[in-house]
């Protein structure tokens, strides 16, 4: 039987598939999914995604020795350890820690995938890590682009067109949406950072003066984790 | 100021956008806008789009000469006089005549839009009439893809990108949506039939025969007619 490789745009488009027939992958670049890439593969025990700020910080009434993190509208919320940037999640900081985490749209799009078959992270930083392992399931993929806001962004179907290249010779059936992200993949992929400076998001995430975040979450393949979903938490796929 | 040019890639997101900001154009380019503008083109005196079937058949029952037009899923509904085919918009067929039509898509994309400072139907018969319009507005424009079953797809998209394409010069602001169609565009204007062949809605539409009505609705420029919306008709634009 055919699988289809799938690409959703947007965290309001989930319902309009059966999210229970698919391995769902999550994608939120700028920085989201690339900073749990970063820090699964720096040896965080887990990472938790939470909905709400709130939730967030209930983890600190119980007493635990979690890191806390929560990002709204690009920048750290007051208050807590840290939010969303990669150089967050250096092995200094995160190795054997577990991190507690809520973002504008990453971890906004993973609860609303909560039904898929399995949740993974992706990002530039595990691409080929991420693609050899779906090239091994024999399964339905839907790439779920966190965007921004709920709506469309550039970099993260630019990341889906990445994973359908990579996964080009199988014999998946793809629709309109993967169709679009593979083709601007092809217009973006040799320069990566030149294609995305055009868009909203990196001028919103420049203006955060948040630049340097931005050039480290376009590292191609600098990991090899597949932070995988299992119950709450976000850990290691063995 | 700087006016916005911004792409809505499906009636989904429609609540993202504060529609009462802007000059919006519906698309729904297979083919739904596609028939309308040939229809106003050839003398229809009004279109009236309805969300529903049975507000379709109400007019039936008024004693009116409305023609009535009602396609779900890509054919007519059993019992109309038609459905969306631009071959059933024939001056010979329309001239004069009011059609009430309801179709899968693209009236439910124009009811979303109601708030809208105006509403303008596009297609790629109208395209460079309509895009000469708009660039005389000096206004904040919208560029709203009906898609298939609320969810993205390339030939609505690539539209808006031919429209992006017309307005360049001008000083508008694109966000991430209108960059993509943009891009997508330059791939597929060379030719639109080959580019848009492997997509997924036009296998869909093939397997309902209707390969002529696809290759009909991408002339480019055959009328010079803008439906616009007013009270609950479309009508053309003086």
């Amino acid at each position: 039987m055919t699988n289809n490789l799938h690409v959703c745009l947007s965290p309001a488009l989930i319902p309009l598939y059966q999210v229970e027939d698919y391995i769902v992958v999550i994608i939120d670049i700028f920085r989201a999914t690339s900073s749990i890439c970063y820090g699964i593969d720096n040896g965080a025990e887990a990472i938790i995604p939470v909905s709400e700020v709130e939730e967030c910080a209930a983890y600190r009434e119980m007493g635990l020795a979690y890191l806390l993190a929560a990002e709204r509208n690009g920048e750290v919320v007051p208050g807590f350890d840290f939010g969303n940037s990669p150089f967050s999640y250096t092995r200094e900081k995160v190795s054997g820690k577990t991190v507690v985490l809520t973002t504008t749209n990453g971890t906004h799009a993973l609860h609303l995938s909560r039904s898929a078959k399995k949740i993974v992270i992706g990002s530039f930083l595990n691409l080929t890590a991420l693609s050899s392992w779906l090239k091994t399931q024999n399964d339905n993929i839907l790439l779920v682009c966190a965007g921004w806001k709920n709506n469309f962004n550039l970099e993260d179907t630019i990341f889906a067109g990445a994973v359908i290249e990579q996964l080009k010779g199988r014999d998946f059936v793809l629709d309109d949406p993967a169709i679009a992200a593979s083709d601007l993949y092809q217009l973006a992929k040799d320069d990566l950072s030149g294609y995305l400076a055009k868009t909203s998001h990196s001028e919103r995430l420049k203006k955060l003066g948040i630049e340097k975040d931005i050039a480290f979450c376009l590292n191609v393949d600098i990991t090899t984790s597949i932070p995988v979903l299992q119950g709450e938490k976000l850990i290691k796929l063995k």
